[in-house]
């Protein structure tokens, strides 16, 4: 049973969106802790008419505390999450530091649900990049392999937060006047630019966006040989991460049957009518849940290959949504063990 | 020999940045002439301490014109260019319509110079989006043959002509302040948006964009058998377009020697240190005329692949300085058979 709940970076930009989605989505849960870092400590949130102040992160706040969500950086996850796994709480993680631990499940509810029965405290929610893309390739995978994926990402800088939705901002009227606005969040100016960089160098020219993209999705796909080409670009958008992507099944699929199993896989709303102008789009996709996809055809490069254009909301579907999916997910697991 | 030349189109955005590059490069004729619709005549233009008045498009308009550039929509091209070659003159076209005729060499200096020597009177330069993609490729097709190309594009909104940049401010000045701004040039709001279509829908779910892509690089490489899959989105950057390119070669590559066929080709600039977080930007590009290259890494996708991240201005390398270098080339080889 999951009594009682705690929210870990309530104040954060995708904490905020957390716990509209409690409400919203109206789960069980009797009492609610938000925690923060000292700097946030005693801050006033609303939450289903009641008014609560946000406590010190600190060893002694996970007492009694049944289920833990936590959206901050990984340093952070890293030392609070001993001291609630200790205290008998199960933490649903968003930061990267736990996902490809071999005894943390990395979730996506629609596509790896079982996955969740075999933590020993943490559950990961993937980043917010795959997320997305795994939502699209499992239907895919389940009918006809997934053998190759080749995926170019246009991410909004709501992902790295309220910080970069500032800099976008500064930046962009800062060029609009004729100067430059020193960037402090990302490596360059944002504004009428891209970066093709997100995240550190990691592996063989690869950055650490790039590389989660690749061992994530196999972790939540369950496959190891599933090899993934992928290209992470920052772009001056402030919500909704797009995606343009390239699919290679084992089993050739025609494009109807690609279309029909996108159109049933879960959590996918397809956008789909080139000729009248509709597709996905990250202004049409902000503050929405599902996964939108458009542009389906064949690739014409030859090969069993699809290729389609993904958009969904980074802080949404790529971060929140999924965490509080993954807590309404186990509060319903344990009622059927308990019923 | 071509000592007058005519520019039709000299008032809209590529054609003022042909004057620049004309004069700049100081190309050897003796009088220019500038054409344009109705609208523009009498406007004044400086040139090398001159000035000139636009003249009217007209039928007679080419008499005693040896060269002609133009930048117009290819319902002006379609109409105009016979005038000029049944007057004797040879025509270097921005346009789109000429470009797929098969008796009408379509031309990167870089990469195929010797097709000006097979005109008709007509000389095409191709889309800004497989131009720079087309100087990219060409090295590595000479050395290992390009059988596969899958590229994700960003255009600028500079593509769609001033225009396109002013829709692109206004977008962005009505979203800063919570408004939408009804678009005009393109589909849909740019502004903080991503527009996953060019051009109209042309070929099993491709746009016309995306076609150019696969035919002119064909045509410009002399290779009926690549393959292409493209996918072409609008981006709310005012100059400059990228693309994230994945290729696979007949003959596999080393990443050490595609970095050296990279940085040996014609036109090409090499940015490429992520660790210092160096790699080709829009605003870095601007204003510039080379196709610049970065991130340039093995596909660890399998296959014989090699990915990287191009970037070029549009409006130079992308349509005026390829046009002006055509018309360079065509000046040098008439002086070398004079001679």
């Amino acid at each position: 049973m999951y009594e009682t709940l705690a929210l870990v970076g309530a104040t954060g930009a995708v904490g905020r969106i957390v716990l509209e989605q409690l409400a919203q989505r109206e789960l069980p849960f009797k009492r609610l802790k938000l925690l923060a870092s000292a700097r946030s400590v005693g801050k006033e949130v609303h939450f289903r008419g009641e008014t609560i102040k946000v406590e010190l992160l600190e060893p002694g706040a996970f007492k009694d505390i049944d289920l833990v969500i936590a959206s901050t950086p990984d340093e952070v996850s890293a030392e609070f999450a001993s001291w609630a796994v200790d205290a008998g709480s199960v933490v649903v993680d968003e930061s990267g530091y736990w996902r490809m631990d071999p005894k943390v499940p990395l979730v996506v509810p629609e596509v790896n649900p079982d996955a969740v029965d075999h933590h020993h405290g943490i559950i990961a929610s993937p980043n917010c990049s795959t997320t997305q893309m795994v939502v699209a390739l499992a239907p895919l995978h389940r009918a006809a392999r997934v053998r190759r994926v080749v995926v170019s990402t246009y991410q909004a800088t709501s992902g790295a937060g309220l910080a970069g939705n500032e800099e976008l901002n500064d930046s962009i009227r800062s060029a609009l006047v004729g100067q430059t606005h020193p960037p402090k969040t990302f490596q360059h100016p944002i504004g009428f630019n891209l970066i093709p960089q997100i995240g550190s160098e990691k592996h063989e020219g690869y950055t650490s966006e790039e590389m989660k993209m690749v061992y994530e999705t196999r972790k939540i796909l369950g496959d190891e040989e599933m090899q993934i080409c992928p290209t992470c670009v920052r772009v001056p958008v402030a919500s909704g991460h797009s995606e343009s992507i390239l699919v290679e099944t084992e089993r050739p699929l025609s494009i109807e049957e690609a279309k029909e199993l996108l159109g049933q896989g879960e959590g996918i709303t397809i956008v789909d009518d080139l000729s009248n102008g509709k597709y996905p789009m990250p202004r049409d996709c902000d503050g929405k849940d599902d996964v939108f996809i458009g542009r389906i055809r064949k690739d014409i490069s030859g090969g069993n290959g699809i290729a389609f254009w993904c958009v969904s909301d980074n802080l949404r579907k790529g971060a929140a949504t999924n965490a509080v999916q993954i807590a309404e997910l186990m509060i319903k697991r344990s009622a059927m063990k308990t019923s």
